[in-house]
């Protein structure tokens, strides 16, 4: 992407939304605008001044490229009219995930389908990065069959307010949230797991049994996983393939405090599930905020433009 | 038990030992002793004053039952010792708790094993007792094929050094731990659920792959669970068996929050595991200094010595 490209931050109040401003400003990107809601408008962000984001402001057609870290409802709203005004959007919210058209893209996975959007592409749950980027070169190298996960979320994961909530909390009244709706017999998050990580592996069937937990942890998110493949993997094999695949490093005991500040993924923990013919279990964790979401997408943006630049 | 049992509790100044003389105490029990390390021996705790535990002791015989919570070294020298100088020993380290002929025991699943003891009975893991509580009864209704299991436990689980650490952190400090001894592919943690789990239900080739780790939660242990039964039961033939169970109690959405100060082991989250046939995921938790330690070991105690008192 071009060093000027025009590019807005909407949510840039937010956790994801100030990573992003400094992962742009890292890339060397120096014509970047900030915008959120009418209550931060006005105010100083680093250097910038903070633009209420609205259907005038963002919809006008001079920003070549929008990163939304917003609600649902929010990116339902602004996302559509900053596409039409021309930009092309990278969305983090659940609005457009499961879209049917709208690439849902972890560039490691399947940076292909960046290119085929039509000014919108969504950028996955946090929780589904980390996952689809483990799973994606088990699967390529001997299939899957099933997935557990048990997750261990940190309190950036649900923003800024939450963090603040934890930091405020002493230690003693540290416990494990459930802050998801709960839908069913499942938690949203729950659902979205599953849906996403279908999608974005190309595996519609793919059967994946999540729980999540919110733990007292700021920031970095970790997942226990137990998976099942369709023909066998020894722990040292599927070190070998984790080791060779984009965007993961192995560590021997992941853990979001090892994870913060990082770009990649840590695997580890590779063992056999010995419960079954074919199992593997392993943990990862990784920066929720960096390649959670920030990072991502600032990365899909990267590709999705690489053959606009071309042309 | 006689109110007046002549009891010694041996590791009284950690964190399994405060409990277990409060506990003791609201039950009635007025011939407690305190013992400890040479460190604390002479201080006062609770109104008693804190004896050296060591063998001369220990052995002399004027107890009748001991309540040990020390380190595993401490135990192999010192509970052959009471138990042989006549006192019932219950013992919380992983000393005895694999060794043949010591019952290991849950008083809710194989409380009759507790009065097969020659002196020595081994109190359980705090992970092992509410896993085993959740899964007898699934066992007794419909068989059980095989059980994965994540845990979320708490700083006490390492005792009040771990909780006066985590204390003094910034929350911002706050990260997953993994401290336990790495044995192979497993920590020493993981190895000792399927092993005592196996044990206290008496299914000795019941297939376990337990992931365990650290949270920064002082107090209270959590556990996701993924269990496959050898026929079906629905989530609400499971949530009636589970409510029907001694010692359990159902809440929608247990957390160790919820859980501490609480007798009985918090089971919720009750679903099918839809990735396999008989499948069931559920989450459970519990305070583990309580029924993860100081109550278990004193309901083994009261129901060991209800023949004796009889008698």
């Amino acid at each position: 992407m071009r060093s000027n490209l025009r590019i807005g931050v909407v949510g840039a109040t937010g956790a994801v939304g100030a990573i992003t401003l400094d992962l742009l400003r890292e890339r060397g990107y120096d014509a970047v605008r900030a915008f959120a809601s009418a209550r931060s408008a006005g105010s100083t962000l680093d250097g910038l001044t903070v633009e209420e984001a609205t259907p005038e402001t963002l919809g006008v057609g001079d920003l070549e490229l929008c990163l939304f870290s917003v609600g649902t409802a929010a990116s339902r709203e602004l996302v559509p009219l900053a596409a039409a005004g021309g930009a092309l959007c990278i969305d983090k919210s659940a609005a457009f995930r499961l879209q049917e058209g709208i690439p849902l893209v972890v560039p490691e996975v399947n940076g292909d389908r960046a290119h085929q959007n039509e000014g919108i592409v969504a950028n996955p749950n946090c929780c589904s990065i980390p996952l689809a980027m483990t799973l994606a070169p088990i699967r390529d190298a001997v299939g899957l069959r099933r997935v557990r996960v048990a997750t261990y979320q940190s309190a950036s994961g649900a923003g800024a307010q939450a963090m603040d909530r934890l930091r405020r909390e002493s230690s003693s009244d540290h416990d494990l949230r459930m802050d998801w709706e709960f839908d069913g017999v499942e938690f949203d998050e729950e659902e979205k797991i599953r849906a996403e990580t279908r999608k974005i592996l190309e595996l519609p069937d793919l059967p994946v049994s999540a729980t999540c937990v919110r733990v007292p942890v700021l920031v970095g998110h970790a997942e226990a996983l137990w998976l099942e493949t369709d023909t066998p993997l020894s722990s040292a094999e599927a070190r070998e393939v984790l080791s060779e695949a984009p965007g993961l490093r192995i560590d021997e005991f992941p853990s979001p405090g090892k994870a913060v500040g990082v770009d990649e993924v840590l695997v580890g923990r590779i063992r056999r599930d010995t419960t079954v013919e074919n199992g593997l279990a392993l943990f990862v964790a990784c920066d929720n905020l960096r390649k959670g979401a920030a990072l991502n997408a600032i990365q899909i943006a990267e590709l999705a433009l690489r053959e606009r630049s071309a042309a």
